[in-house]
């Protein structure tokens, strides 16, 4: 089964591929980013991701996408930003894979270090380790996304099944 | 000249649909609702919201688009689900119809009564008014969708101007 994790973002998304075989073990296939140009308008950028995830999408055929939930903190004008390529997002990977779930930071952290409030530096650490990857994944967006693919992988949450 | 003016929401997204003659002269042709289930999951309304969207494009065929820009004031949780609905909103129209333009709540009441900060009820006045309508429209969102085609029927902003 291959797993999608994807981590939203408007100037650089992440993603992480996993495969998990019978026996419930996984392992790094692919991370990375789509990136957009800062200098070009909202609905350019937007258009540009869509096709970057297009293109993400045809590479790996995902049985199941997870994508992390836009967690709200400190920056409401760049929460905005997220809100929309993350609509731009889910759209994209739901009219390719019904089997579409979604994690909160917290759900993450819990599934990865079994602590709601670990450490952004401890969660990379896990990964990596998780992954048996030399090192942690650079870029942190990259990271970020294989963490909420490993997640799915060790959760089972029936209600985020999609039908579109 | 048509121009579509779009009011984004998550649960009701509003349109106007607007002709313009070579004497600038402006009449409402359409306007209206496209709406999503609120018990259903975020992707899937995201989905119904741009099936809606491209039906409405198929059907008014606009030279261009105006869509309201968000304006985050109250309610964070809300502003994050219409930021959603909005990324999907200029994404789609975007891949359509290349002259997209944004305006802000304030620029749209400047334009249609002079005052940046007029109250609602006004603008939905001064739009039935404009547009000879015999009373205002309803629901408020497709009022408001008028209001953002007005204001760009009344505006010139190249700098909208978008390719992709």
């Amino acid at each position: 089964m291959i797993i999608l994790g994807i981590d939203p973002g408007l100037a650089t998304l992440g993603y992480g591929v996993l495969e998990k075989n019978a026996r419930g073990e996984v392992r790094a296939l692919d991370y990375g980013v789509v990136c957009t140009p800062k200098d070009e308008r909202l609905p350019t950028r937007l258009a540009i991701l869509e096709e970057g995830i297009c293109r993400l999408l045809d590479k790996c055929n995902p049985d199941e996408v997870a994508v992390e939930e836009l967690f709200f903190s400190k920056n409401v004008t760049t929460g905005i930003a997220v809100a929309h390529a993350r609509g731009v997002a889910l759209l994209t990977c739901v009219k390719r894979c019904g089997r579409l779930f979604e994690y909160t930071p917290m759900q993450i952290k819990q599934a990865l270090t079994g602590y709601g409030k670990a450490e952004k530096k401890q969660i990379q650490l896990v990964t990596a380790n998780l992954l048996h990857l030399k090192g942690v994944p650079r870029p942190d967006d990259a990271a970020d996304a294989l963490a909420v693919a490993l997640c799915h992988s060790y959760t089972s949450r029936l209600s985020g099944l999609y039908t579109i």
